[in-house]
C-alpha cells in the first residue's frame, strides 16, 4: 500500500525545494534557457534518477525522465508540465505537474507496481512565454511546430532565442530533433493546480478538464510625438502613454461586453521621463474564450475601437499577433479514465474548462490529452501567493495512481 | 544701420563651432565642471573679448563678459543664459541666450552707440542639472543659494561637485564669491528658444514671456492583485494597470478642464507579463501653471479623482511629492520694453507663459527679471533635432537691439 500522506509530504518540500531556483533575488522568476532552467533541469533530473528514470534533455532544453516497460516495444505514455514560471510567480503552476508524477513513480515502482507500457515523463523548459514572448515554446517542440522566425525572437536584453540557444549549447537548428515519434505514443496526461476558483467554490480537491480555452496574443505599439512636459499645451500633445491608457480601458470595455477575459499585462513607455511627454509605448494584449467564434467577435470590436482611438489622437498605431491556438477538446477515453479514477476516491467528479493555456494544447497536435486539474488557495496563481494543501496532494496521487494503473 | 541678417549668419555659425564642443563623440553632450565646460568658456570669452567686453570667470565656473559704460558708478543690467547641454542635446538651448547678445555688443559698438548702464553677459555653467542631478547650479552660485549639503552631490562617476569643483580650479568654499551685488542691478534680460509649439503655431518670430510656471512633481503608486490573465473574470480583478490607465485619463481630463499641463511621463508595471494581470504600478506626475492657485486647484481635483477611482476598483493608492516650486512673474516694466521693441519690428506681440524652468527663475530671486522666447522648430528641444532659423535670429537680434537701446 502507497502511504499517499506521507508522498504528498515529499512532493511539498520537492515544490519548496524547485522553487528556490530563480534568476531574482527577491522573487520566483525562472526563464527558459537561462542558468536557472538548468539548475532546475539539474534538481528535477536527480528525482528522475531516484525514481529509476533513465533522464535526457532534449536540443529545445525540455527534460525527460522514461520509467521503461519490461517490453523494449511497448507504447508510450506521456505526463508532464512546465518548469519554468512567470516573473514573481508561484511554486506550484507547472512544476507540480512534473514533481508529482515523478514522485509518484518511485512510490509505484517500490511497491512492485509495472505498466503495460514506457511512462515518459517531462519538463517542459518553457510555456509561460515570458522570456521571448511566444508560449509553449518547450511542447511546441515536441510536435515540430518551431517556425523558421522564431529564431529572430528576442528577450528584453536583446538576446535572440537563436544566440539564447546556443548559450545554452543547443542550437536552433537542432530543435527539429527534438520532436518525438507518435506512431506508439497513446497519449498525454498534465496535472495541473486549477489557476480558477471553481474547484474551491465546490470544495473539491480534483476535477477534469474539457477543453482548453483558445487564446490570441498581441503586441501594439503606439507611436506618438515625445515633448517637454512643461512646454507643449495639452491639446497640441501626442501622447502615446495617454493614448495608450484609453487603449486599455477600451480593452476591458470590449471584453465585459462579449464576456471574454482580455488582458494588458506588459507595457512599455519611452523616453519613460518624468518630465517627457511620451513618444511610444507598447503593450500586449492576450485574449480568450472557450467559444473561438466569441473571442474572434470581441477581438473585431477591441481593433475597431483601437484603431479610432489612434485616429482621434493622432498617434500611430501597428500590431503583431504573437500567438493564436484554438480551443482544445480533450479525449473522451482519458477523461472517462479519470472520472472512474475520481470516482474510487469517492471523490465527487466535476468538469471544468480550462482558461488557461497548458502545455497540452500543444501536444494535443500529436496524441490525445487529458488533463486532471487540483484546487489552489483562492484560485490565485502567477503569484507568490499560490498556495495548495498537502490533503489535496494526497487525493491527487491516489487520482493519478489508478489512472496510471487503469490505462491500458 | 546693423545688417542683422548678415548678425544672425554669425549666430548661426557660432552656435554651430559651439555645438562641436562635446564630452561624447556621438552626440552633443557637455556638462557642469567638465574639460568641455572649460574649452565652451574659452571660446565664448573669445567672441567676448572680440566685442571689446573685459571677461572673467567666477569661481562657479560661470563665464562673465562686460561691455562697460563710460560713467564707472553706472548700473548694471545682465543678460545671458546657460552653456552646458543636456546629454544628446542640441546647439541652441541656453546657448543661443548667451551667443546672440555677444555677438549683437560689437555691432551695436561698431555703430558708435553706448548704453547708460553697464551690460554684463553671463554664460551659466549648469542650469540642465545633468551631472548633479540638481538644477540652475549656475545662476543660484549669482544669488548665494547653494546650500551646504550641494558639497556631496554626486555624478555618475561617483564623484562630489566639491570635487569637481577643486578639479575645475576653483572650491566649494569659494563659490560664495561668485554671490553677485544687487544695489545697482537693474534687471535681468533671458533669451531662449521657445522649446515648445505655440510661436510656430502662431506663425510668430518672437514672444514675451509672462511668467515661468512652478511645476509640482509625485511618484503614485498602485496595488492590485496579480492574477493568471485566463482565469480570473473580470468583475472580479483587481488589475494595477487598467486602474493606472484611468488614472491617466483622468489627469488629461483635469488637465484640460482647469487650463494646466500635466503629464505622466514615466510608468513602470509588475510583474509586466504578456499573460498576468498588473499587480503593481508606479507613475510620475507632473503639473505646471503660471498660476500656482490653478495648479493646486487642479491638483486637489486629480487627488479627488484617483482616490474614487482607487476606491471603485478596489486597488490602493499612494503617493509621495518629489518636487515643487511656485511660479515666477516676468517684470511688468521689462514685458513692456520688450513689446515695444517686437511691436517697432512690425511683429505680432504676443505673450506667452514658459512651461519650462529657467535660469532666470533663480534670478528672480535678486532682481526684476524679463524672457524673450524665440521660434523653434516644431517646439522640439533637449534632442539633436533642435533647430531655428537665420530669419527669426535675425528678427530677435532686432528685438533685442531694441530693448538694449530702450532701457533707461
Amino acid at each position: 500500500m502507497i502511504d499517499y500522506h506521507q508522498l504528498a509530504q515529499q512532493v511539498m518540500s520537492r515544490c519548496e525545494e524547485l522553487g528556490q531556483i530563480s534568476q531574482s533575488s527577491k522573487c520566483l522568476d525562472r526563464r527558459y534557457l537561462t542558468e536557472e532552467h538548468k539548475q532546475a533541469n539539474q534538481l528535477v533530473g536527480s528525482w528522475m534518477s531516484d525514481a529509476g528514470m533513465r533522464t535526457w534533455q532534449d536540443a529545445a532544453g525540455n527534460l525527460w525522465g522514461r520509467w521503461e516497460a519490461s517490453h523494449e516495444d511497448a507504447p508510450r505514455f506521456t505526463m508532464g508540465s512546465h518548469l519554468d514560471t512567470v516573473p514573481n510567480g508561484g511554486k506550484y503552476d507547472g512544476m507540480l505537474g512534473v514533481i508529482a508524477p515523478v514522485t509518484l513513480v518511485k512510490a509505484l515502482q517500490d511497491t512492485g507496481i509495472t505498466l503495460p507500457f514506457h511512462l515518459d515523463i517531462v519538463g517542459f523548459g518553457d510555456e509561460e512565454g515570458t522570456r521571448f514572448g511566444s508560449t509553449l515554446l518547450g511542447s511546441r517542440a515536441l510536435t515540430g511546430q518551431w517556425p523558421a522566425n522564431w529564431a529572430d525572437l528576442k528577450d528584453d536584453q536583446g538576446i535572440s532565442l537563436a544566440q539564447a540557444l546556443q548559450n545554452f549549447g543547443s542550437s536552433f537548428e537542432a530543435v527539429a530533433d527534438a520532436k518525438i515519434a507518435t506512431h506508439d505514443l497513446k497519449g498525454y496526461l498534465e496535472l495541473h493546480i486549477e489557476q480558477g476558483p471553481v474547484l474551491e467554490e465546490k470544495n473539491l480537491p480534483v476535477g477534469v478538464v474539457s477543453a482548453i480555452a483558445g487564446a490570441k496574443r498581441f503586441e501594439f505599439s503606439v507611436t506618438g510625438m515625445a515633448g517637454h512636459a512643461g512646454t507643449v499645451p495639452m491639446p497640441m500633445r501626442r501622447d502615446a502613454l495617454a493614448a495608450t491608457s484609453e487603449m486599455i480601458l477600451a480593452i476591458e470595455t470590449v471584453a465585459k461586453e462579449h464576456g471574454v477575459v482580455a488582458t494588458v499585462g506588459q507595457i512599455s513607455n519611452r523616453p519613460n521621463g518624468v518630465n517627457v511627454i511620451s513618444g511610444f509605448t507598447t503593450f500586449s494584449l492576450d485574449i480568450r474564450s472557450e467559444h473561438d467564434n466569441q473571442r474572434d467577435d470581441a477581438l473585431a470590436d477591441i481593433m475597431d475601437r483601437l484603431e479610432n482611438i489612434a485616429t482621434k489622437r493622432n498617434v500611430t498605431l501597428s500590431h503583431q499577433r504573437t500567438h493564436a491556438a484554438n480551443a482544445v477538446h480533450c479525449d473522451d477515453d482519458l477523461q472517462g479514465v479519470l472520472r472512474d479514477a475520481i470516482a474510487a476516491q469517492h471523490i465527487d467528479v466535476h468538469t471544468l474548462f480550462s482558461g488557461a493555456g497548458h502545455d497540452a494544447m500543444a501536444i494535443a497536435d500529436i496524441c490525445p490529452v487529458a488533463m486532471l486539474f487540483m484546487r489552489c488557495d483562492k484560485g490565485i496563481s502567477h503569484h507568490p501567493a499560490e498556495a495548495i494543501t498537502t490533503e489535496d496532494v494526497s487525493a491527487t496521487l491516489a487520482v493519478l495512481s489508478h489512472t496510471l494503473q487503469s490505462l491500458k
